[in-house]
């Protein structure tokens, strides 16, 4: 059952309101750093529901932290779609991409948090930006925007640069946080292709604002 | 005290002993998927050392962690200062060592385990891959090999290409490893400045074999 599925009556609502709590408290152990591994009895405790109705919800700890990702990754890819809506170019798109990414780790930290710690193990997932991005990068390869031999190793590349834009925001928070995003969003679109004066040039258009 | 330091006497041998014991046994469950967190007194008894032996060598757990996901830095580091010898050019030895560590996902899994889960946040590290990288990343500029608008950017952007293509290997095993991590090379030194063409060629140079 979606979480944004409308509910229909007091007990399908409350179904709904637990199930949120339960991947909100998950989300926030997500974002936490070190290896800690609470017990289902501690998250339920967190997220101040019954230890009963875990077992409602999820078969196992495993499967709750697996909803919290892809939950953190619709978030982050409807972010962007109510961001950029308007931009055709696809490495506008890409570029745009990396640097509200940057901005986002100062403006939803633990939405990022939870991003930087699992996001590699969720580059082939089918939310979140990947199929965004495969989007943007089909569409440049068509319209010879882009030249890349294989969709499927530049998709991992960009995601790989861009998780590394997230940790570098989050391990440097010193550094011009702008900056960093238009220096990468530039190498990555100079590694899908895009001329070195026009990547320079693209990564630094003028940026809407994050929605 | 390194592991490396040759023990002088009995006690320091067994000292030196039970203390790689313990990182060995880290390292493997560095390497296993999920957020499992075992107790000080399970790793102790994976690593057949006595429990209370373990603080003779480690304040915490994240203390034992640490020290083994450096470990496996290290070891990575000095395969590729083994194998990439006599290598001058700086496109090069970036190019060989993306290949040379996808290779490694298949000769060394465990090793390349550790680094898909936790190399992220070692990115910044004084071991292992970033300070060689960072070697040839300079001597690239000084040279005007590569064209690089920051050395930091280019080195987090390079570090997350070389992980996207290490969770490439371990996620997508049925597809040819040495020609993605061949396409994934090309890309990343076009995104240093190196021209299509001749990062093409030079991802596809003849690669030494692993030490």
């Amino acid at each position: 059952m979606p979480t944004s599925a409308p509910p229909g009556n007091r007990f399908e609502r409350r179904r709904a309101e637990t199930r949120g709590a339960l991947v909100r408290a998950a989300r926030q152990i997500l974002a936490e750093p070190g290896d800690a591994s609470p017990s289902i009895q501690a998250i339920a405790e967190r997220a101040d529901v019954g230890f009963g109705s875990f077992y409602n919800h999820f078969e196992s700890k495993a499967e709750l932290f697996d909803a919290a990702v892809v939950d953190a990754l619709e978030e982050f890819g409807r972010s962007f779609d109510a961001s950029l809506t308007g931009i055709d170019d696809p490495a506008e798109l890409v570029a745009a991409g990396f640097r509200l990414s940057a901005r986002m780790a100062d403006s939803h930290p633990e939405l990022m948090q939870v991003l930087r710690r699992h996001g590699l193990e969720h580059l082939h997932s089918e939310r979140g930006l990947t199929p965004r991005a495969l989007r943007d990068l089909e569409a440049g390869m068509t319209s010879g925007r882009f030249t890349v031999t294989d969709p499927t190793t530049a998709l991992y590349a960009l995601g790989g640069s861009l998780l590394s834009l997230i940790e570098l925001r989050f391990a440097r928070p010193e550094l011009d946080g702008d900056e960093a995003a238009s220096n990468l969003a530039e190498m990555a679109l100079r590694m899908l292709g895009v001329p070195a004066a026009d990547a320079h040039d693209v990564a630094r258009r003028p940026l809407p604002h994050l929605a």
